[in-house]
């Protein structure tokens, strides 16, 4: 998508050099990042520079390609058992991760090229099957409707496009008038800052929403559909995303909004039955103590936003059960929650 | 209830001269706030130095005994009319503000005396029926009980001991162990700043949560009650409190949690049959944009924390349907919701 009349994706790999635009600088800065060997690639991941479901796969799997190039000379089983083990340990809970690192780690087996041929596949993959889903998605968006979305599952979580907001950017390019609440997504505030300058650069008419007026609106009828991505979805239809999407869903039943899930294939995990399976990673407490943002002259500073003798508890995700999802957005058609386990779209 | 060891009220006044805790300051700075004129107290309501339904209706109290002071020499109607207007418009969703102006409104009809005399006595009947709601709600906890609890109904929020946080405090004089989940409250933070400095003070172990965070709790089954206060309680028992309120409702009625909301009578506003009747207050949109806190060196900070391009919306309260809410704590004993109507609590 573009930035500046400039066309970007997230995360891309020139020789053995990943480059990602600089998520923690953005909204107020646009800077690309660029990460010369696996542990540097490793450490972005891990503090986030790059984010979200498609975006960490890619990386990941052009990090595992990084590690092929680095044990050239060594060719050390050993160095690439651990390099695996380290991209793998980076964000747990992500599905994509574990699915481009095996990819990526079989195709270098044959050779360095190999995989790294393998990880720039991995990421057309994402951006065509982004594209896909916004297809697929915009059919259930009508003119006029407003569409409810939390966190950033645009195309700063994918290589390009992204997945719950795909269906927005199609529906808009097919000339649809929508607007969009954007859950602000406490503690990171991945709405308030990614969605929000997405949907800014794509001129599309939206407002920020605190995460606690999401069932205020619905209850006023406000909110036609309601659009989430995810980070794994379980075989039984069980989805994790981002803390706050179970929430949403509860409300969204309640007031029978139709609550979609928009995700690729990938982020199905053949090996996770049900969501209960699924571990649930806890970030750093101060994510939820402090906040950081930029004054009037802009100035960055981190605040302490909390009583600070009090403790806090941070859990990343949480786990929607498929018994409150309408449906999920894959790139290959829309599907029931309940049809999943029938696994027809893994043919 | 005690800060650092001597005993405060929320806000209380001596002579003409209206004190409050500086709540904007908290939990950062302890400071007191004095007020001359009823101007000036009318301020500090908007501004929310002073904020919580029982601590804006004794305020709003000796704002309006203020005013019959002022008027001592004139005797002017108008000047009084205005006064009770000027009120009355600082914060229009809160019931008590305007059972305390009238009250005391009236009072002063009789006498300057009258009004102020009257005034005290709502401050003491809050501090009072606040001690009852703690003695019922505690009957609710027992030991080894984890609450959840939403923005901050603790005694800051009345003129003392609170409404949601009475039994918290009763149950824990009463020996039993408790543990506290403070949703943080966006987009003001009154858990993360007030609810969780008032439990430290009490020594009440807890911990702050985002918002995002209650349903993923109660879907693990960590959740055993939950308690909200209420800014107003129509007579069909639905009830506006903080924006939240209803998501919270909602998630514990799906996981079938227990779902109390502890107010004084005078929260019930016989003049309004439904919540869809009561006015949802718009606040400004930069309580959303931006943060208030400290860095480390102790300096605050106002940062966006948000796309700066973006608009934002505040509503500040919601509306919990009586269907969502288990019981009510009140002065008098717990209402079922259906039992509101009936009105047996008011002979």
């Amino acid at each position: 998508m573009k930035v500046n009349g400039t066309d970007y994706r997230t995360v891309w790999m020139e020789g053995s050099t990943v480059f990602m635009v600089e998520q923690n600088l953005l909204p107020f800065d646009f800077a690309i990042y660029r990460c010369m060997d696996y542990e540097c690639t490793c450490e972005a991941i891990k503090t986030m520079i790059v984010r979200g479901a498609g975006a960490i796969g890619a990386a990941a799997g052009f990090a595992m390609a990084q590690a092929f190039v680095q044990n050239m000379k060594e060719k050390s089983a050993d160095f690439l058992a651990k390099a695996k083990t380290d991209i793998e340990a980076t964000r747990p809970t992500a599905r994509n991760l574990f699915y481009a690192v095996d990819r990526v780690f079989n195709a270098g087996l044959q050779s360095v090229e190999h995989a790294i041929i393998e990880a720039q596949q991995i990421a057309d993959e994402d951006a065509q099957s982004s594209r896909m889903i916004g297809q697929y998605g915009s059919e259930l968006i009508h003119s006029g409707f407003a569409i409810e979305t939390h966190c950033n599952a645009g195309w700063l979580a994918f290589v390009d496009y992204g997945t719950a907001l795909s269906p927005i950017y199609t529906a808009s390019e097919q000339g649809k008038e929508i607007f969009v609440y954007v859950d602000e997504t406490r503690p990171r505030g991945q709405g308030a800052r990614l969605t929000a300058w997405e949907l800014a650069n794509e001129n599309i008419p939206h407002a920020i929403i605190p995460d606690n007026a999401g069932a205020h609106l619905m209850s006023l009828g406000k909110v036609d559909l309601m659009i989430v991505g995810a980070d794994r979805i379980a075989m039984n239809g069980d989805v994790a995303n981002k803390i706050g999407t179970l929430e949403k869903a509860i409300a969204a039943h309640y007031y029978g909004i139709p609550f979609y899930v928009a995700a690729p294939l990938s982020t199905f995990d053949p090996d996770c039955p049900a969501g209960n399976e699924i571990i649930i990673e806890e970030r750093n407490k101060d994510e939820v103590r402090m906040q950081t943002g930029t004054d009037e002259k802009g100035n960055m500073h981190s605040v302490t936003v909390c009583h600070p003798g009090s403790k806090a508890l941070n859990p990343a995700f949480d786990v929607t059960p498929a018994s409150l999802i309408t449906g999920i957005i894959t790139e290959r058609g829309i599907i029931k929650a309940d049809e999943v386990e029938i696994g027809r779209f893994f043919g």
